[in-house]
């Protein structure tokens, strides 16, 4: 948490994060849908994450952190913060490694996710759901027990894994013109810039984010990082600024983000759970929200998109598509 | 829709079935999940039509049976009736093989599926939503206008199309001591237990159906065909009862029929909605209920399990699983 920002990892470093996490991490299908490729006019290759363990691509990046410690760094003990899928991820990445892992946890976190943190066998610290809160309580468990930080994207391991879905799409699919991904933190968007960028030249990237969170493209546009400045967005996984590494990547190899509505983004998500029959989460509609919109012009060209998760509350399903209960 | 009554199909019926379907039906993917594995015990299968076209296995039967049709036959026109998922089956099969289809819905049905067959090219007659209207209906579509008649399940090649999944079932998992589906008018396991029986005689056979619609369940026993009670279940694919063909089948080579509580089904509907990341509607849940709840006993068995569709009107799923929309 201190000292010289290291370096973002190249693609050797995304090689080797694939090594790390064979037998570990799933290697996700590629689905196709002849619905969307109607609407779209495009070829797309929706690259499934939200099957991934813990629900999201998030456990990639942790899993390759934690897999990179020496077992007696790791022994002393893993930290992290979260009040998403990161904290999952780092729990149970953790667990199978068994080094001890520590979450903590803003006191107002869904019931949902603690249970799920705790499920993986991690021990949980509440604090205020504050920034400030949230550092001391970190920096007063790494003092207290030792132990090793794991951020949840600004860091070269951790998008280094988050680069092993792209990698594995391509693999997978020939011809790729167009590789697009969500932007929250930017370590999945930068760890998928360097994958497709080195094996893959002339194929674009690009983020996409929900106008109510469009900090990355505000810092693109601007050449620094832009803090979100509101987080009204219902895409929860999208309310973080970028990060130094991240940022870092996304100025020099990604070549354009985009933005899309509320509305779009809710729409879109509703669409793929009744034509694609498979749950993904409102921060994951956006790629494809951009499509649809038309934000990005796709027309007979081969998409590769990120679904990165299907962790959702269904209690609150209700309130995204729904008529009052009857 | 009279004279003679024709036979169950046998084996052979189903290879050439999925001859007739190959390029036409998707071949669907087998999933697993550990959580579930965990919770029954066993190594479970997961034989997943809800990714099948029109979202449903409804689509093999309806298309084995039309693709069966001599071209001058299919020409006259198609002519079903439906207010589910073999409505759609019926028009998008149809219109694959470029013939007219006709199908009698009633005035009541979902506006969803309406637009569903509709949206597959369909014409559609309404009808009053009782059985002899329907009934009526079919027949004065047949004299005015000609063409063939496809029933949703008692008829040799829907049936037979219908055990092409369990035939891929078999083709991709080995080793399996149990197969369980759904019954509802008996289409999808009797083909299933057909094509089992045949492969892996020592296979089991277990029909699953909600108690509150559990005429599969008194059939069984009782050795005669018994009218469905009631229709209270939420599993609207399961309301139907059992057809002469089809009780022929299940009599002879279904080994159980057990029977599940509407609550068990939502629970296990949800479950997988949260784990497993695909959406399954609730008839379709009926089979991992009747698991989780202890009515089978698969320790240590590798257990099959047919997902048959993922067609739900989102709508509705706040009353299903949710609080009020806040």
């Amino acid at each position: 948490m201190s000292g010289e920002l290291p370096c973002p990892p190249d693609f050797a470093d995304i090689r080797q994060a694939a090594l790390r996490l064979h037998g570990l991490a799933h290697r996700t299908p590629v689905l196709t849908s002849t619905c969307f490729n109607d609407r779209t006019g495009a070829q797309l290759f929706f690259k499934c994450e939200n099957f991934q363990k813990v629900g999201a691509f998030k456990f990639r990046g942790a899993c390759n952190a934690i897999a990179a410690l020496r077992p007696e760094q790791g022994r002393r003990g893993i930290i992290t913060h979260s009040s998403g899928n990161h904290g999952q991820a780092v729990a149970l990445a953790a667990r199978l490694k068994g080094y001890p892992a520590t979450v903590v946890m803003p006191d107002n976190a869904a019931r949902i996710k603690v249970e799920a943190v705790r499920g993986y066998g991690a021990e949980i610290v509440f604090c205020e759901a504050t920034t400030p809160a949230r550092a001391a309580t970190v920096q007063r468990c790494l003092s207290e027990r030792g132990g090793t930080f794991i951020p949840p994207y600004d860091h070269p391991d951790v998008i280094a894994g988050q680069g092993t879905a792209a990698l594995e799409l391509l693999e997978d699919v020939a011809g790729l013109d167009l590789v697009i991904a969500p932007v929250g933190g930017g370590g999945l968007i930068s760890g998928t810039a360097i994958a497709v960028k080195h094996l893959r030249p002339n194929c674009r990237v690009i983020a996409a984010e929900p106008a109510n969170a469009d900090d990355a493209a505000r810092s693109f546009r601007s050449g620094r990082i832009e803090p979100v400045a509101t987080t009204t967005t219902i895409a929860d996984g999208l309310r973080t600024s970028l990060g130094e590494l991240t940022f870092d990547v996304i100025r020099t190899q990604v070549d354009d983000v985009v933005t899309v509505s509320e509305h779009a983004m809710v729409d879109a998500m509703r669409q793929v759970w009744e034509r694609m029959k498979i749950i993904i989460e409102p921060s994951c509609a956006v790629p494809l929200a951009a499509l649809l919109e038309g934000a990005v012009d796709v027309a007979g060209q081969r998409v590769g998109i990120i679904i990165t998760g299907g962790n959702v509350d269904l209690d609150q399903v209700g309130q995204w598509f729904g008529r009052a209960p009857g």
